[in-house]
């Protein structure tokens, strides 16, 4: 397909292009910067590689990139009908045969685990015969490959083109989540394998991996083995250690932390019933249980113990502690509980119980090196924080307000409140996700430097494996963007028309992707 | 497994159960008359057989039967460890060892389509060693197969069982229906043959299908070509005529009807422009178009050979003609339309234009000897309707009230206003749609005859085969209970137990239904 006119009309069109086309082409999220000529060069799959550049710190040993290099030339060319040609070779003349990557600083940290602080910046210079990605980091590469990959298209022949481009981008935020829910459904190392491809594609960089609550106890515990052989729906809803660590693998080969959270007191009914609260009746046991038992010291060996196996599974720097929706009333019923309490000195104050609870958690959490985040109510309720841990914002009513009172105290924050994705409505939703202004609250501008970013939450009360991926893509690509893209990339019209083919561009790599509204993609993949 | 210790405590249990458990297990739709004994009878793969049962009036050379049997072999069977087994017969003592399918009548319809006054009535005898399943047609034994793979059941060790059971059932409503639209999103056959399926499961008897539209038009005419090939998204998002074909077919073998809807005069963007009215920006033409052009002669000439070639390629005996949302806007516009207007007598009654043209495609439609089905927009505007035109009541503002008003016009009605099931909330909305009563309004007793049923309508704008498949089940299953049991079948929380194991056996059997709530299915198979 040598021959074939052009579409000269559009600037930058995608395979699955629908009739209305952005300047931006298909770029999700949109880069910080850009610069893009009417100049393009043909590509063709035969003719293309990417390599390691000259002076890079990275090279073949680095098995990140080499997977990422692979990966990526997939996404480029995997779908085309070119695979069927048997290995002929394209008579074509190429303009661009080489996408030379080098890592700039000494370390690329292509072995390690990307954190909080990791650099994600990357610059991107689309010239022939000859493009150079640049990045000080294996992060910025990853980020950088998958802008390179979303500035290929094809044209109505099937023929490859960039654009002429020099990109130089990094994200708005460093926390950039999905929140992914186990335990209300189990959901196979498949599903999420494929979110976090998806998240991938969209440069979300963390996994908040609601593993446990009250429905089911999946993780599969060393230390406590019962915990799992009791609490999972059925030996076979567990993820155990070699699936746990497979998934933080695949996670930190593109880019992206996993964050475990482990959520008490409340939440944890599928947990070992003796560190639970006897709920009383009367004078007398229930039967039913509450939240952790606080007044317990076996409580603080048991958690000091799962805490750091929990650690050294989990090898980001922090962990997830929950400490949302605290139930009082089986604490209140329990006359050993109104004992303690009285001893204490906290009066009726269940909060301040809660608080004692949670501030000895963090005490151990801070003895094993890790950090914390923690659910707004915790930070509500007077709890003494670390002075690292973070508060996640995630009530709707006056998320603004709550997000000052958090920053004004000092404490760091991440957003979830205004992007629950399983509340779901008719029509399309994803505007309003888009639409939210994270720093739009009262505030100085150091206390808007405390927040660090937001998450999607796709909780699992009525989604698994059956709905899960339509269900969160490409919604959860509306925060993808805002929490990557510049604040002035607001035009939802704009937005519009490259989501429309960036969903179509998912579809094509595997993502089950739900529409967002009347219309198609070119490939008929769904 | 013989020798295995069963699960006494549950009547019946499906493969799959959670722990709440139904005393009628995992049917969905109950059954109109159900007694089951405590006695139950264990069965083996390899030593069960569905057969034709002596002075059945249908034997092998009926392929619609063979293919029932074999079908529902499988879903019994086919999903279960046993096919590993490679041909060892077991040494398990079955007790029952064969389900005689005996039909009654001397014709049993086994190569006729299905239609509105087709008899579905069956009469299950449990029994050992054999079990008898009797109807007059073919289409009883569709759904007497159906209910009796919903008796079955495996234990903890994996061996089957039926429990001793008498079951006469039939349904409530004559017309149950599920609305896929193709227009607004391109639906894969794939997509569509999968649906049929999850529709005999819930004893769905028609596909309504909405086939073209004003986003595309994926029909391919063989009268009309252009039509397509100019109203198609693209040449890969058509349906051909073996496609149609085989939907047909796919459906007939399932006891489903298949009713197309071209819908007229509105919705009709993707149509030949050449018979839609050129719409006027003041005296001049503006270069848009609304509906279809009511005062051209060439416009019935048109249709009479569309629904020439329509009602010979749809075998059923109804049309779908749609007559929904027509906009007057464009009509009153446009100068010769005025003039036609004034010529006529209708005044500014752009409501009588509308008449006068659906009533000529009525006409149209009979002289094809067709029946019509209309939306209610055409009953509302005062159109001289057929004696034998089916209203289809849809707005759900006061749909009680719509519902009353057509019948006591004499005419049949099919009510699909409370079952939009493309408006998703948040929650267990099946809950909702599981408690509508279609016959609560007011009207006589034969007023209430004359309504045939109802429709589960999912309309394309946010779905395609992304999500489709998830989105309408188990939702729709709540509206097939409410259609196919007796009135009096409204306990909720029978239902949801019942309906949480239909939709674990929905998943087995390769339908993505989604969760209704928090828990899980014993198959890992999402």
């Amino acid at each position: 397909g040598c021959g074939c006119r052009s579409r000269q009309d559009l600037l930058l069109l995608s395979p699955g292009t629908p009739p209305a086309s952005s300047p931006f082409g298909s770029l999700w999220p949109l880069p910080q910067s850009l610069r893009v000529s009417p100049e393009r060069f043909r590509l063709a799959p035969d003719q293309f590689q990417i390599v390691h550049g000259p002076g890079s710190s990275a090279g073949s040993s680095c098995s990140l990139l080499e997977d990422a290099f692979r990966r990526y030339y997939e996404y480029m060319f995997g779908y085309s009908k070119w695979q069927n040609r048997d290995g002929k070779k394209s008579l074509c003349e190429t303009e661009l045969s080489l996408l030379q990557v080098i890592i700039t600083s000494k370390d690329s940290e292509c072995d390690k685990f990307p954190s909080i602080t990791s650099d994600e910046a990357y610059h991107l210079q689309v010239s022939k015969p000859t493009s150079v990605l640049k990045a000080d980091k294996v992060w910025g590469v990853l980020r950088g490959l998958e802008t390179f990959s979303q500035l290929l298209y094809e044209d109505d022949c099937g023929s490859y083109f960039v654009h002429e481009s020099v990109i130089s981008d990094f994200p708005r935020f460093a926390y950039r989540g999905i929140l992914l829910d186990t335990s209300r459904h189990f959901l196979p190392l498949k599903i999420i394998q494929t979110n976090l491809d998806a998240m991938a594609f969209n440069k979300f960089n963390v996994l908040h991996w609601h593993i446990v609550d009250d429905p089911s106890f999946p993780y599969q515990s060393t230390t406590f083995p019962e915990l799992n052989a009791q609490g999972a729906f059925t030996p076979k809803h567990v993820y155990t250690p070699t699936d746990v660590h497979n998934i933080i693998e695949y996670a930190r080969l593109r880019g992206i932390r996993v964050i475990p959270e482990f959520d008490t007191p409340g939440h944890t009914q599928s947990w070992r019933k003796d560190i639970l609260t006897p709920c009383y009746s009367g004078k007398h046991p229930s039967g039913s249980y509450g939240p952790i038992n606080p007044i317990l010291n076996a409580t603080y060996d048991f958690m000091m113990k799962l805490f750091e196996e929990v650690g050294n599974v989990f090898p980001d720097d922090y962990i997830h502690l929950g400490g949302d929706e605290v139930d009082f009333s089986c604490w209140s019923s329990n006359p050993d509980v109104t004992e303690f309490m009285k001893k204490k000195g906290f009066g009726f104050w269940y909060s301040k119980l809660e608080s004692y609870y949670v501030e000895k958690i963090l005490e151990i959490v801070t003895s094993l090196n890790k950090k914390s985040i923690i659910w707004q109510e915790v930070f509500d309720d007077g709890a003494k924080l670390q002075p690292d841990t973070i508060v996640e914002v995630w009530k709707k009513f006056l998320y603004q307000l709550e997000l000052a009172r958090v920053t004004k105290q000092g404490h760091q924050a991440i957003l979830a409140a205004p992007w629950y994705l399983d509340l779901i409505s008719y029509g399309e939703d994803w505007k309003s996700y888009y639409g939210v202004e994270p720093l739009n609250f009262m505030g100085s501008k150091s206390q808007k430097e405390l927040v660090l970013g937001g998450e999607a939450c796709l909780w699992g009360e009525y989604v698994d494996g059956t709905n899960l991926t339509p269900r969160l893509w490409p919604r959860a690509s509306a925060v993808g963007e805002r929490l990557w893209s510049s604040k002035n990339v607001t035009d939802i019209s704009d937005a519009s028309k490259r989501l429309t083919q960036h969903r179509c561009r998912m579809l094509r790599r595997g993502i089950a992707a739900q529409p967002l509204f009347v219309g198609y993609c070119t490939t008929l993949e769904q």
